[in-house]
């Protein structure tokens, strides 16, 4: 199964795909889509074509998206909200099921606690996705998504097998 | 000039589509775009498809969108947030000119005062665009949008005829 992971950002919106088979995981590719300096339509349509490019080009079997954060001030909730709808869009268009974590439970699964800091979660994608490299901040938090929803997949079979007569 | 207007929202965007030609308003089209009862994603995905539909109907010159509140509760800004993004990605991607205006500003060029209420609005839209009948609050917000945007067009080119020697 290939998952992509997606953190969500008007700026910056990291993806991450990594391969689960036979209860094994692997990186696969990782990136940072920027929306550049244009007006906000202008940035969420150059957002939309690059991710779109990106689930093309990795053919993705799900895709697991960071629920966003609503307690900050209201402008930063609607930018968010924004890119939001486009990270929900595209993997929706490509007929994918998707998962949404919040982004303290993707730090439990990746890391052990709900608390740890964007070093602690770039270090431990690392560590379980050997080879991975992920050349931005956004692109480990995308990978820790995707991780997360790999964790959850993963146990969800486990189970399934042991439910098994 | 054709002008489509929209009122963006996660359950029911509004649309309404008017054309301005030699200074004289004409009524199209309007409706309202419902997102279902399914997932975020999946309303999302139907938001897109009746909206873009609507475009490649209509056929519009340029768009104008509301402008969203964000003073009410953070999970329902980024609720919002979320189908303002797909109502901005759609005329986007339509290469459309996109104006955006406050509520506040709308009410203002349609009525007259900025704190009108939903009836005034809609009465408003009626005596201006002879003819419209809007289904819903939603698609006459729209209409009142796109009339805001043509008030404003209008407003510009007869200060450019003013200013021609």
């Amino acid at each position: 199964m290939r998952i992509i992971g997606i953190d969500p950002g008007l700026r910056n919106t990291g993806w991450g795909v990594i391969d689960l088979a036979e209860g094994r995981l692997r990186h696969v590719a990782s990136g940072t889509c920027r929306s550049g300096a244009g007006d906000l339509a202008a940035r969420l349509l150059s957002l939309h074509a690059a991710l779109t490019q990106v689930v093309a080009l990795h053919r993705p079997d799900c895709a697991a998206v960071e629920q966003t954060f609503v307690n900050r001030d209201g402008a930063g909730t609607l930018k968010l909200g924004q890119a939001r709808g486009i990270a929900l869009l595209v993997p929706a268009q490509a007929g994918l099921p998707i998962g949404e974590y919040a982004p303290n439970a993707v730090k439990k699964a990746v890391v052990g606690v709900g608390h740890a800091d964007k070093g602690q979660v770039a270090h431990m994608v690392r560590l379980q996705l050997p080879g991975a490299d992920p050349a931005s901040p956004d692109a480990a938090d995308a990978l820790a998504i995707a991780l997360c929803h790999a964790f959850h997949r993963r146990t969800a079979g486990r189970l399934t097998q042991a439910a098994r007569p």
